[in-house]
């Protein structure tokens, strides 16, 4: 999916909203366990009653590998059924040596068909560089996370002195933006920056002014919605926000799939009310 | 698994060798396709040609995942036919917040059974914490690998200001050893460093003098055993050295199986050498 595509889909649903399929086995609705694959039916429901609302997926990989291969299949399923006119992200946060990512974007990209695929970035540019090799397909970098171990490694101070008349100080996070973008094919990357730091969306801004930003921990995890468009919205919006459990688990009985509607569309009618004020 | 067992396992067959399945179906040999499951069947044979010479075998997901459904099942299998006495590795080299970390943590230590998961320390502490929770199962922190790129990230150098009477420059590798030494549980750690970087292993074993070190990058990626070994061992060894290439596609025809056996008792007998020598 092309950049324009997705800018397309956001003018069209007027939402920037990505729902995280975080769809854990042990709190999905009771009623769904006598389903032949309960996985692949909830996500399919949860799909269905926000489809008009989302103009990203994003699986959490986690939720289906603790299933084994069972939740591998139901993830291959949910990718079949999941409609052309939204941006998929694997959120996976893979991250190892060339030969190894290359297998990775194979299952990823190709196997499954992800639009993208989140990736740690502690080993650099060659464990990246296969996934940016694929046209219209998207490697979203780790920068800055919204857990509270984020200030362990990602916030700590770092000085560059790989060009010697012109060393520089700055944050981890802020160093992995930088760098990244002398890579080749850096126009395929997006990156993560945690809701939770909403004042340090406008900085990152000045780095990246273009690039999209995939924002989690709206909801669950804290973090304001308006702050967040307001500190990092560009005028081709630059940005997917996402919200997990504030939607798909809403509810847990029998009504969950419309509770889950509901919600995603009270994300969408504030989304709307962003675009048309900070989207420019 | 406990560290004595490892150990043990290490004096019983003189061996501190990681036999690394990174069993790409287009690698392994071409009889092997008209097997059922054949990247199960190749490890099958691997694994019996090489017990007697390995302390662990370290699967490496990417190759199993780019299989998709199949792939988990072929891991599942391997697993489940893996002998008791040996230390195995998941090459997975996760990294999420907590939540998502006690799913995969589920996936790895409960479902497949692995002594022990590679993860990435870039989100820091609580996307570790998951695994330490877990008796004898091991967290295995990259800290300084093998690749060209490790320069990027790992090899900067970060100021760690959060002791403001104890301001301290190292690079971020270092600070992620030391960092994860205040961690509970840290016994329950282990950490990656690249054999390409065998004269830094001196230095970090002055941080670390007794934790094990996974260290791949010996044979395909270069490297000495020899200098590894006398930099990295400790009194009770301390090292697992791993070799995917260079032991299970060293025959890509009928005889790969005879001619892994061979080349991991070619290491061996040097890992007997260098363990009466070095390890004290």
């Amino acid at each position: 999916m092309t950049k324009e595509d997705i800018f397309n889909h956001i003018e069209a649903k007027s939402s920037y909203l990505c729902v995280g399929l975080d769809s854990d086995i042990d709190k999905i609705p009771r009623h769904l366990l006598k389903e032949q694959d309960p996985i692949f039916e909830f996500n399919k429901q949860i799909i269905d009653a926000t489809i008009d609302y989302a103009v990203a997926y994003k699986p959490n990989l986690a939720f289906y590998e603790s299933q084994g291969a069972k939740g591998w299949e139901s993830l291959a399923k949910t990718m079949e059924y999941m409609p052309d006119d939204v941006f998929t992200i694997a959120d996976a946060k893979r991250g190892d040596i060339g030969n190894t990512s290359k297998h990775y974007a194979k299952a990823f990209f190709e196997q499954l068909n992800f639009d993208s695929i989140t990736l740690s970035p502690y080993m650099g540019q060659d464990a990246i560089a296969p996934y940016l090799e694929y046209e219209n397909k998207w490697a979203i970098l780790l920068a800055l996370t919204s857990n509270e171990s984020s200030k362990d490694f990602e916030q700590l101070a770092v000085t560059d002195d790989s060009d010697f008349f012109n060393i520089v100080t700055h944050k981890l996070y802020e160093s992995v933006i930088t760098k990244s973008l002398q890579w080749q094919n850096n126009d395929h990357l997006m990156y993560v920056v945690g809701a939770t730091k909403a004042e340090v969306l406008a900085e990152i801004r000045k780095i990246i002014p273009d690039h999209f930003l995939l924002v989690p921990g709206v909801g669950a995890q804290g973090g304001s919605l308006e702050e967040v468009s307001r500190n990092g919205m560009n005028k081709h919006c630059g940005l997917l926000v996402n919200s997990s459990r504030g939607i798909i688990f809403a509810s847990q009985e029998n009504d969950f799939a419309g509770v889950a509607g509901t919600k995603a569309r009270e994300i969408r009618d504030q989304m709307k009310e962003y675009l048309d004020k900070y989207c420019k």
